[in-house]
């Protein structure tokens, strides 16, 4: 079966040609993230970027199935959440309403949680089902870092509970809006620096809000170099984070799901713990996970 | 003696005629703080300020003393930094050279720590200053809440130490900047949404990363009014900050010195810790650390 998977997240929009499992193209529109589109943008958005591969249908209908933020409530088509604890094999996307009827887009459904702690996702469900099927005797836990990060505890193929920080958004927030911007600037990593940062918030966590402050102090006072101080508040955020979710992690196996750098620091920081993280690329997994929820469709 | 105090903050620029050491008359402008200025504006914003009191000078020089991030290396003019340990009344501003042959303007120079940890403050050096010239014998911790909070040791007239948070702008970019602006919205601090926050991460402050990210879940999920969200969200911030200070205030007399609301829940916060705090507002008090300043030009 021909189809087309899509992974809309909030600052990117990726959508690859599938043949049943296999992704035979792709494409993107990195300025087409769904929280920079107006609800009625984001059909002619995504109708024009796959335009190259509607030949392929003839007169039938283009199937295509998306996963990540495009779902929610301020995306194109809020698709009500599936619940947690849940099996993610099992999650049924939803028919989206479109202009165009040579498309036939379905949604999936995101995963909420309300106890211990109210918490919700886009997308991730997908790269834990895509992950799940080819690992279903998997037990652990699977980090997936990112804007907002998240950690779900998995068992007997069930998301058994999730919990999501705000990471990635913070550093951005931090790092090109506070008044950090004038200290820090991206560059290679510093592992001293960064390993620094992740020591000081995994052993005090409570220490995160005056070491965050520091980093301007130090640039001002020392000249600490703007790419080392970056990496520092890289690290005292992750360090955080990780050291929030010790519940989660402890004594457990860790899968990392998404980009290979960010995924690598993550890495980095567990294995001060002497925790062992594999990591995963997200592309083959989310569409490993569309092609188990488009079995749902039969 | 006819002098004219300015504290001219990042974000607010307040001027007052003095006579001696009382205030005879108050001018301000919102819109010209120091963080929004580029530095050939400084001069032109102040001498429009305070043209109506000119004349009281005649063709004498307008002597014209400033505190606060207008001295910052961002500002009009960067003002060497004092170092702590330090004596706040002996602290003496720095001559900014003008357009104006008639104005005769100084800066004070703020405050710089390197150890135990980088810190730097411009403005409540002057503050501090002006709280001990009428509390000579206070022993104790001065907290001053704000965009960046400080906190100060404080011990026979000195400064030992002090620390930053950066408690009020992180609260500014978390409400309204990050994804967080769909769930929140200033009103009536709710009192048991703000004291559910604070005894969240006072009593466990690592979860201040998870907790903020479940602001938003909550909101979605639960239909969580956007007021108690933004109070759950002070609270959860002034909690973090307390808690990381705690080395500062265990034990201690606290003075707070700031916004009377903001003063109101930190103080708030720290009664549930049993540590009572005398509220001061910051006005007078750096209208009396720039008199004091004023006497070692003498």
């Amino acid at each position: 079966m021909t189809w087309i998977a899509v992974d809309w997240g909030g600052s990117n929009l990726r959508a690859w040609l599938m043949q049943d499992d296999t992704a035979v193209a792709e494409a993107g529109d990195r300025s087409a993230g769904a929280r920079t589109l107006n609800r009625d943008e984001f059909e002619p958005t995504l109708s024009k970027l796959i335009d190259p591969w509607r030949s392929t249908w003839g007169d039938r209908p283009v199937m295509i199935l998306i996963c990540g933020e495009a779902g929610s409530r301020e995306g194109w088509f809020e698709a009500p959440f599936a619940q947690a604890p849940c099996t993610p094999r099992t999650l049924a996307p939803t028919r989206v309403p479109t202009q165009d009827a040579g498309l036939q887009v379905y949604m999936m459904p995101g995963l909420s949680q309300l106890r211990p702690k109210p918490t919700i996702l886009r997308g991730e469900e997908t790269q834990i089902s895509g992950f799940l099927a080819s690992h279903p005797t998997f037990e652990g836990v699977i980090c997936l870092p990112g804007t907002h990060s998240k950690w779900a505890h998995v068992s007997a193929e069930e998301i058994v509970s999730f919990e999501t920080t705000m990471t990635g958004e913070m550093y951005d927030l931090l790092a090109e809006t506070s008044i950090l911007r004038h200290s820090v600037a991206h560059g290679d990593p510093d592992g001293i620096a960064f390993d620094e940062g992740v020591d000081v918030t995994l052993s005090n966590p409570e220490r995160l809000v005056t070491e965050v402050a520091a980093i301007r102090a130090s640039h001002v006072l020392t000249g600490a170099t703007k790419t080392a101080a970056d990496a520092r508040l890289s690290g005292l955020l992750i360090g955080a984070e990780i050291a929030a979710l010790k519940p989660y992690w402890l004594g457990q196996q860790v899968a990392l799901i998404g980009r290979e750098v960010l995924c690598g620091l993550y890495a980095r920081a567990l294995s001060k713990q002497g925790v062992p993280a594999d990591r995963f690329a997200a592309g083959p997994l989310t569409q490993a996970g569309l092609f188990t929820a488009l079995g749902t469709l039969d």
